[in-house]
């Protein structure tokens, strides 16, 4: 991966198309998707060659400008309905990040002032734009409430591959770091995909900063361990959609996590752009929560599925504005 | 699978030889060692073929037995000497569970009393006659705690391959679902080895005991909403060695899951045999924890590890006394 110009990103604009890191073959292996049309973006983000929230908000706003492109060129200045529907195709590719909805509103918004297919790629630019600017602000947000010699957890992947660099939680991690605040960092593997491994523990190894990647389920008792240096320990998450009421959805097993942390004494924060908020939901039990299916879980060389065997794979889960600490976005810090 | 009779066993003995299943390859392959030296059931022992605290304990009597018939072939009766060094050997196989130095001491004993390699084999024999029934005692005794419409969760793999027929903590379940009173059971997959999708998951299908496979950090929102149902909730679990104290080291992740069992009101049931109890230790802290290395985390098709990257993968973890409501041996219930 030395090939990979410092920093990371997950994807680009070049020329006229989009090129979109896959990352479901990081960290062995490099490969560039390029991208010309709505369907084709929908479908990477389905199938996760693209994952993070605030990545997959970027990749639909290039989608809709791709979108107008193409409807453009066959159906001249009549192009605007079926644009329309590309945008719900890529509405439909992942039920629970509200970024998504969030980008191609904006994109629609757009579309409403009349404006061509290009003015709409620039309003894409300007959304990844923004993203990065929002990353960097909410970064210093919450570095600025790490204490020197903590110690931090953190799960799934929300850095430079998850959203625009630095990251969101990740943001805040390296942020940390570089002002020395931070001693060790660990990294859960998150299952079933793997982000804490294959882009969380790698992307941060790279750039020298220490961290210790462990299964879910040893992060128990890790933390327990972490408790006795008698110095802060914080868990950092990202979020893919945050309620009215401060509820969080986020990556599978930050519920848990949330509540280990509680339990030991360690503080929970969420780091996020604010296009993740989705003040249109009362709570948390209101998210829709996408359901990925066996196949990330039972390995087809296991043979068939047992009959009566039930597998469950919900992609993320609902933490309590009660269990957090602190919610950053790039406007501040909020605590309530 | 559909050739192998019911029930399930890891090994047994046969003829001349030790017949061990080869849990590495399950469910996709039915592979069966024949081992015939104390150094290749060390070898299985320590490589995983054989897993789960009380089979490891009979393989290694039958190592012993093994290692009974070479030595005296080898050096007629001047055998005891070459075979104090291969119990240490398979003493040494894992450091965890206590039942593997539990079984040698088994057959020290018995070679005290000037035992012929014949008569340790029917040690051997013995202690594996003796774990089935101490299982089916103390399946009946757990059992008895569980209420009609319980939901239970597992983790790892404690059925009739982690110990003889009909497990240890599965014991448990199974006797309670056949007693009509166990609605569903969710398994963890049990990172990274997968104990629980590939071997609990697997063998309550096959038993038509209705099992629903999760990723380990599902659990705490499963739990959650198990919880809504307004009927009882257990955590069972097994053990590999119980301090005098009443703590349990069990599989990585036991701890982080009695956590968030007593956080959601769920109760805390460990179910294993007497021979997993060491009372010469005072408490959880002397149990000495395996770190099975970064192989299992870490896949090879990722490249090599990232200098500066650190990876932890303890195969045990320690539930305080105190998280646990009731201990099950074939003794009886201990809730101390």
């Amino acid at each position: 991966m030395d090939k990979q110009p410092m920093p990371l990103r997950p994807l680009y604009w070049d020329n006229n198309h989009l090129k979109l890191l896959d990352q479901r073959n990081l960290p062995g292996q490099e490969i560039w998707l390029q991208l010309d049309s709505a369907a084709g973006v929908a479908d990477a983000i389905r199938s996760m060659a693209v994952r993070g929230a605030p990545a997959i908000g970027i990749a639909a706003a290039y989608g809709a400008a791709l979108a107008a492109f193409q409807q453009q060129q066959t159906k001249s200045d009549k192009w605007l309905a079926g644009w329309q529907k590309d945008l719900n195709a890529l509405a439909a590719a992942r039920p629970t990040a509200v970024n998504l909805a969030w980008a191609l509103d904006r994109m629609r918004c757009k579309a409403s002032e009349n404006a061509t297919p290009q003015a709409l790629l620039e309003e894409a630019h300007a959304i990844q734009a923004e993203d990065q600017r929002m990353n960097e602000q909410l970064s210093a947000h919450g570095a600025s409430l790490i204490e020197p010699g903590s110690t931090v957890f953190t799960h799934c992947n929300t850095g430079a591959l998850a959203a625009s660099n630095p990251g969101t939680a990740l943001g805040v991690i390296r942020t940390a770091f570089a002002q020395g605040k931070i001693e060790q960092v660990f990294a859960t593997e998150t299952r079933p995909w793997l982000q804490g491994a294959r882009l969380t523990a790698w992307e941060l190894a790279r750039e020298g900063i220490a961290v210790t990647l462990l299964v879910d389920s040893a992060a128990a008792q890790a933390m327990a361990k972490a408790m006795t240096r008698e110095k802060p320990v914080w868990l950092i998450a990202g979020a893919d959609r945050i309620a009215a009421n401060g509820d969080v959805a986020n990556k599978i097993g930050t519920y848990g996590l949330a509540l280990l942390a509680k339990h030991h004494g360690a503080r929970v924060m969420v780091a996020a752009p604010s296009s993740t908020l989705d003040d249109s939901l009362a709570n948390g039990q209101q998210i829709p929560i996408e359901d990925r299916g066996p196949g990330d879980i039972w390995q087809a060389e296991w043979g068939d599925i047992p009959p009566g065997l039930q597998i469950e794979n919900p992609a993320f889960d609902v933490t309590q504005a009660e269990l957090i600490d602190v919610i950053v976005t790039e406007r501040g810090i909020r605590t309530d």
